[in-house]
């Protein structure tokens, strides 16, 4: 048996319930791993309060980190022993967990268990998004296009601007956030423009910024609060790739002329429903072309607090309160 | 000098003046083409209507075929005598026009200048859509990708049908229009599900003919009233090409959640003002590729009516009224 997070019933933090499980059991193509961290994201918090949920209530948690437990026959590579991280479907708040080989990933020795567990889910999304849906490519002329990221103090803010900016994209950044604190990390990590949202106008801002051409690519976590300043700060041509809604979803009427005029592309897009090959590709692609900036320490996870397994109310609490800059870090003893 | 349409101010059909210009000067990259027809495009009405034009007011007319009067320094295949067809920015209701070299488009010899005069902008804009933002490939298994094409009655419709379908692109092919008589012409041309938007609701239609999937692909001329139906008659990752607003363009609320969870593209776009790089690059390649196609009859340019250059009044009035079906040509003695 293992200690494993579920919940009492759909609801509140009050809901959480640490228990004993079963340790998982891997299928042919999946590997099983003794979590040695686990990370907190928002689907963690929905899924928590989903009220659609039925007993026996699942092992929260999506993210992880550990040692692989027992090998899997389709993946020699992944030996007893290797240090690995990734995205689970379910069941990373446990002291084993599985996941499907293919979605593995595997840490190179310069990144601890505990940078690992904050890796896979914020820095897979940003990089789907920058340079799959994003069309930025790693040989763009340093400098030529212009980013807009929004909510740029979260995991998935603070992975892109890396990714997006000088030092990999070579993109001009432009951050937007709701503190100061969260817009001074920003420009540590490469936003060459940073704007507080509850203190200007982002979209004139950002026409300021761009001679008044708008940025040539946006991401968007906020949604329908920000629409119309969106639609005032792309360029022409400009792609709008939509992943969250922490502003709403129900967006007052709007115009398409400026689509039209402008040929926006809009993307919206989830990371977490898309198909395990899906999954499996980016995972490849980000392990052969991001990790060794991460063992240059040219880019860097980015940790609000690391708590111990026990705490996770505490950690949940943390995220609905949005403390966080950076990931929220449960470790296993 | 030479007959050329032009207005004489800003307004209604009763504008349209016939005059004496000079016979325009090529530049060095143009060629002076002998008009011999020309066609009638909605954006021809948009400028006659134009009340921010300023005197001297400009020759209308957007789409020409006619033979080649003067050569280009830089493109010494078209010879005087070759017949040529293609997009110019204005000027085209004339009886000579002049074109950038490298948007001409070669008519083979079984193609006659009047079908030449029906091609380039509804075939051109229906191949960049469909084939470089709709991302369907002439490769693609035949049949596995499912279309929906509004508006189906119109040049670009028309034009859209024919490619998209099975003749070539493979794709199954959905059609909306409001008259009996276009929705028969549609499944001439190859649409497999034909939908009267007039008599019945298109989204459950759509629905049903694919097994509740909703369609990969929508090419959306109308915009604003459809914008409900279309959300709800796309697929899962399915794009969203939107290159009209007929049916208006202002929405009322709506909900991003569908967007997100369908991880819809949507795409907006005009032929008209891209780049002079982008329309040679586009004639190119359509040159090219589907040209083949109607020299061996496989597709056909659909023309509504034939007017001589006097009747331009009355070829206006056709398509004010949205009486035709395929495109309304002019010729010129």
């Amino acid at each position: 048996m293992m200690k494993a997070w579920t919940i009492k019933k759909p609801g509140g933090i009050e809901q959480l319930e640490l228990v004993d499980r079963p340790i998982p059991e891997a299928k042919a193509d999946e590997i099983l791993i003794k979590v040695e961290a686990t990370a907190i994201n928002r689907t963690d918090i929905i899924t928590r309060e989903r009220s659609d949920l039925t007993k026996p209530y699942p092992i929260l948690g999506v993210e992880v980190s550990g040692i692989v437990e027992k090998e899997s026959e389709s993946h020699p590579e992944l030996k007893i022993g290797t240090r690995v991280a990734g995205i689970v479907n379910r069941g990373a708040y446990a002291e084993y967990a599985v996941i499907p080989a293919n979605r593995a990933i595997i840490l190179p020795d310069a990144i601890s268990l505990i940078e690992g567990a904050a890796i896979p889910e914020v820095f897979l999304t940003a990089y789907q998004t920058i340079f799959w849906l994003g069309d930025l490519k790693l040989d763009d002329k340093k400098g030529e296009k212009t980013i807009l990221i929004h909510a740029a103090g979260s995991g998935v803010g603070t992975a892109a601007i890396q990714l997006a900016g000088r030092k990999i994209g070579g993109a001009k950044i432009i951050a937007t956030a709701g503190s100061d604190r969260k817009l001074a990390l920003a420009k540590e990590l490469g936003a060459a423009v940073t704007i507080n949202y509850r203190k200007e106008n982002f979209a004139e801002r950002v026409l300021e910024e761009t001679d008044g051409q708008g940025v040539d690519l946006i991401l968007d976590f906020i949604g329908a609060s920000y629409w119309e300043q969106n639609l005032k700060s792309i360029a022409v041509d400009g792609r709008w790739i939509l992943i969250g809604t922490l502003g709403g979803s129900e967006v007052e009427d709007f115009s398409i002329n400026s689509l039209m005029q402008k040929r926006v592309s809009l993307h919206a897009t989830l990371l977490t429903p898309r198909s395990d090959d899906y999954k499996a590709k980016l995972t490849e692609e980000f392990s052969r072309i991001i990790l060794p900036f991460f063992e240059e320490d040219i880019i860097q996870p980015i940790i609000h607090s690391v708590l111990s397994f026990e705490d996770l109310p505490e950690a949940h609490r943390q995220m609905e309160a949005d403390e966080n800059t950076g990931k929220i870090i449960l470790t296993i003893d």
